[in-house]
Parts: structure tokens; C-alpha cells; sequence
């Protein structure tokens, strides 16, 4: 129902845009981070659970903190990147269905223990992880995801307390810098992962 | 890096777009379909394993087949959309990486046996899931995604003899009609799911 996006626009969210490794000066503002959540909620999920938790790193300090975590070559892009955003999810998610999904008053018991929650609460909040990268890319900000680092030692340090809530993904969040990049990588044809019938 | 969308682009994609339980008259075209994939192909994944496999049904008798695997109301909507997609992940991802991620050889064995590639395959098909809605979105299109359905059963169905691929979650997909949905649901304010550090 939507107007279809012109080619700039495709362009920005998809065909030129890449994840970044480094970024300009350019500062990561808190307005930036609401108008990215402002889009990026809007996205579908399963009941409307919105199981996604979001801790956005704007300090060094925070960033510094997230990075004593990760693997490598991510802890260097973290401590230098403007904004880092741990992308997490809640295990409980079917505590807020009661006014999430209020015209279904026993969703709440849809997704039984935490065993059957956690694929939703995982399938639902990596969906919401792609509503962020998008949502970034189309406020005109770039973003570096990343999953290789220590998620109970992250989960320890920022959801202190909290056993329900579990990290995800993480990822940088920036001005993409175009010298910190290599070229795209390959991208298959259409028959190799598709079918029609 | 990319140009900001403009605010018709950001109420395509997320502020006034939204999830169809029925749709329009006017089909969807394989060529619609090769769109949306050569859009949703250049998101990002984890070093570029691109684990999504899709099944993208325009026959009546593809959709009737997925229908009678969903449950209740899916399955009408499933039957009478103009397209269906199956959206499942590739366990063995790692086979492809030789050529996906041909810089790091060794990138065929960082994801560990089977158990250790799910949650990879699990997070980045979803996230391809997520750009796949947004894709659709980006074109004009819309969709209807839908986990309420028989997974083992559509995976012998429709993955006989490749115990590797499960599918993931399922959409409709078509022109929405307005008439047939309600009102949106409620979407949190930004303290309520994030915190800013």
C-alpha cells in the first residue's frame, strides 16, 4: 500500500549500503537513537510482543565496557565507534501481552515456559535486530552488527539481576567511514537459495 | 552514508506500513519476487553466511499445500493471498562459506557442529526474514508473517530428503487491503524497552 521507495532510497537501504568497520567524527546524539526506536518499533513481530531490549552506548566508559567483552578486532571498533547498541531479549516477553495484545486477554499463556518462549523471544527479536539496521541506515546512520562476543559475560555486566534478559546481537552505530571498508561481498543468484512453485 | 529517506519512504517502511490479513485483486509476479530478493540479499549477515532458503508460492496448489499445514485463520489467508513464502534456514550454512566468505578459509569450521550453527542460522535467517518484510515494503508490496504453523510438517513437505533446512517462519504477500485489518497495536514509549548508558 506503500509509495515505493526511488532508486535513492533503495540505495540507502540496501544496494549500496554497507555495515561499516569504522566511522567519521560525526556524533551519535541521543535524538538520533529515539528517532531510530520511533521507526524501528513499528515493525512487525509475533502478537505484537516486541521482545527486543535495547541498551544504547553513548559514553566511552559504556562502549569501553561492551568492548572488554568482544572478540578481537570488534573490541577496537567498539571503543572507537560513536555509538554501540546491544540488541537483547526477553525471555518474559509474554508478561507485557496483557497490554501489548489486549484484545486477547490469555496470549499472556500463548508461549508457554521459558523453553517454548525463548524461539519467539529469538526469532522476534533478530527480526527487530534488522528493523534497527534498516531503520538506522534510512535516518541516513550506519551500523556495524557484530556476534562474536561473550554474551553471558555481557549479559552479567549490563542485565545485572535480570536472568530474562539475554543478549543477542551487538552491533557499532555511526557515520560510516567508506576507507574503512573492503568491497562487497559475494551475493548469489536467485536460483541458488530460491525456489518457485 | 546514504541519503535520508524522505518521510513518504519512512511511512512506507515502518509508520504507517503494516502487516495485511488480506489483500487485493492484483498478483504478484516472479518478477516481483526476483525484486525482493535482490534487494534482501544485500542485508548484512554474519560473516556473510546468508543462511535463508526460500520457498516463494504463487500456484494455488503451492499455497493450498502450506494452508493445510497452518493453523486455523492462517491457513485462509494463506489460500487466498496472492503469494505465500516459506522463509527457512540452511543448518549446513557453513558448506556455502567457501565462496560466500572466500577471504578466511578456515571460515567453513568457526560455527562448530550442527547444535552450535543453529542459533547462527536461527539469528541471521531471521534477520533476512526481517529485510525480506521491509524489501517487500521498499517495492510497494505487503506482507502477512505468520509463525502459527506445523514446522516439521511443512519441512517434510516442502524440504523432503534435506533434514538441514527448517523452515523459519511463513508470510503472505500482495497488494494489502485496508479493509481487511484493524487498528495498529500499541507501541511502547522508549523508556519503556531501552536505556541509553
Amino acid at each position: 500500500m506503500g509509495q515505493p521507495l526511488d532508486d535513492a532510497g533503495l540505495d540507502t537501504l540496501f544496494r549500496t549500503a554497507r555495515s561499516f568497520n569504522g566511522y567519521t567524527d560525526e556524533p551519535v546524539t541521543e535524538a538520533d537513537i529515539r528517532a531510530i526506536y520511533d521507526l524501528l518499533k513499528m515493525g512487525p513481530t509475533s502478537a505484537n510482543m516486541q521482545p527486543a531490549r535495547f541498551v544504547w552506548l553513548l559514553s566511552q566508559e559504556g562502549k569501553d565496557k561492551l568492548a572488554s567483552f568482544s572478540s578481537g578486532t570488534n573490541a577496537e571498533k567498539i571503543r572507537k565507534a560513536p555509538a554501540a547498541v546491544i540488541i537483547a531479549m526477553d525471555l518474559d516477553f509474554n508478561e507485557q501481552l496483557p497490554w501489548l495484545f489486549p484484545h486477547a486477554p490469555t496470549a499472556k499463556d500463548w508461549f508457554g515456559d521459558v523453553d517454548g518462549r525463548t524461539p519467539h523471544a529469538f526469532r522476534n527479536s533478530s527480526l527487530q535486530g534488522g528493523y534497527f539496521i534498516l531503520a538506522a541506515r534510512a535516518l541516513g546512520l550506519d551500523t556495524g552488527p557484530m556476534s562474536g562476543f561473550d554474551n553471558a559475560a555481557v549479559d552479567a555486566a549490563f542485565f545485572p539481576g535480570q536472568p530474562n534478559i539475554r543478549s543477542n546481537f551487538i552491533s557499532t552505530l555511526g557515520h560510516g567511514d567508506p576507507s574503512s571498508i573492503f568491497d562487497r561481498l559475494p551475493r548469489p543468484e536467485f536460483e541458488k537459495f530460491n525456489r518457485v512453485e
